[in-house]
């Protein structure tokens, strides 16, 4: 497989892995088993890479990551809405 | 910041996210609500990274996406021990 073709495909697929994480607890309505400091690490990941992206002018890697950034702080902001207190 | 410093510290950060979500399901034993299809997406997409380092021949994307890979299966099999049937 073509490296630029395999690195856009492996993008898209953990950029948009957790799209069905923020599905199920949109449905469920429950986060118990999700980690926080999980969820805080990773955005402050991503959002690095953003930062990276914008450094390095790598278009592909900022989309990707800012994509990645909104989902996971979805994900947060529904984490604070059905946890139970 | 130098932007190969961010780099790393960007994937150490990512890599390391699913580190504190693998310790809270081995500490809770409890999966319920955790995604699985995510979890599938994530290896699959991991994986094609580290196999985009190889072709490129670049470590720190294949190690830090190796890592990554590791983790996420142990929580694949966690998974499936502590679902309920």
């Amino acid at each position: 497989m073509n490296e630029n073709v395999l690195g856009i495909v492996a993008g898209v697929l953990t950029s948009a892995s957790m799209i069905p994480q923020l599905i199920k607890v949109l449905k469920e309505k429950n986060v118990k088993d999700l980690s926080l400091v999980m969820l805080l690490v990773l955005i402050t990941g991503v959002s690095l890479w953003v930062w990276y992206g914008i450094m390095k002018d790598e278009l592909p890697i900022i989309l990707s990551n800012a994509f990645s950034v909104l989902v996971n702080l979805s994900l947060l902001i529904c984490y604070f809405i059905y946890r139970k207190s």
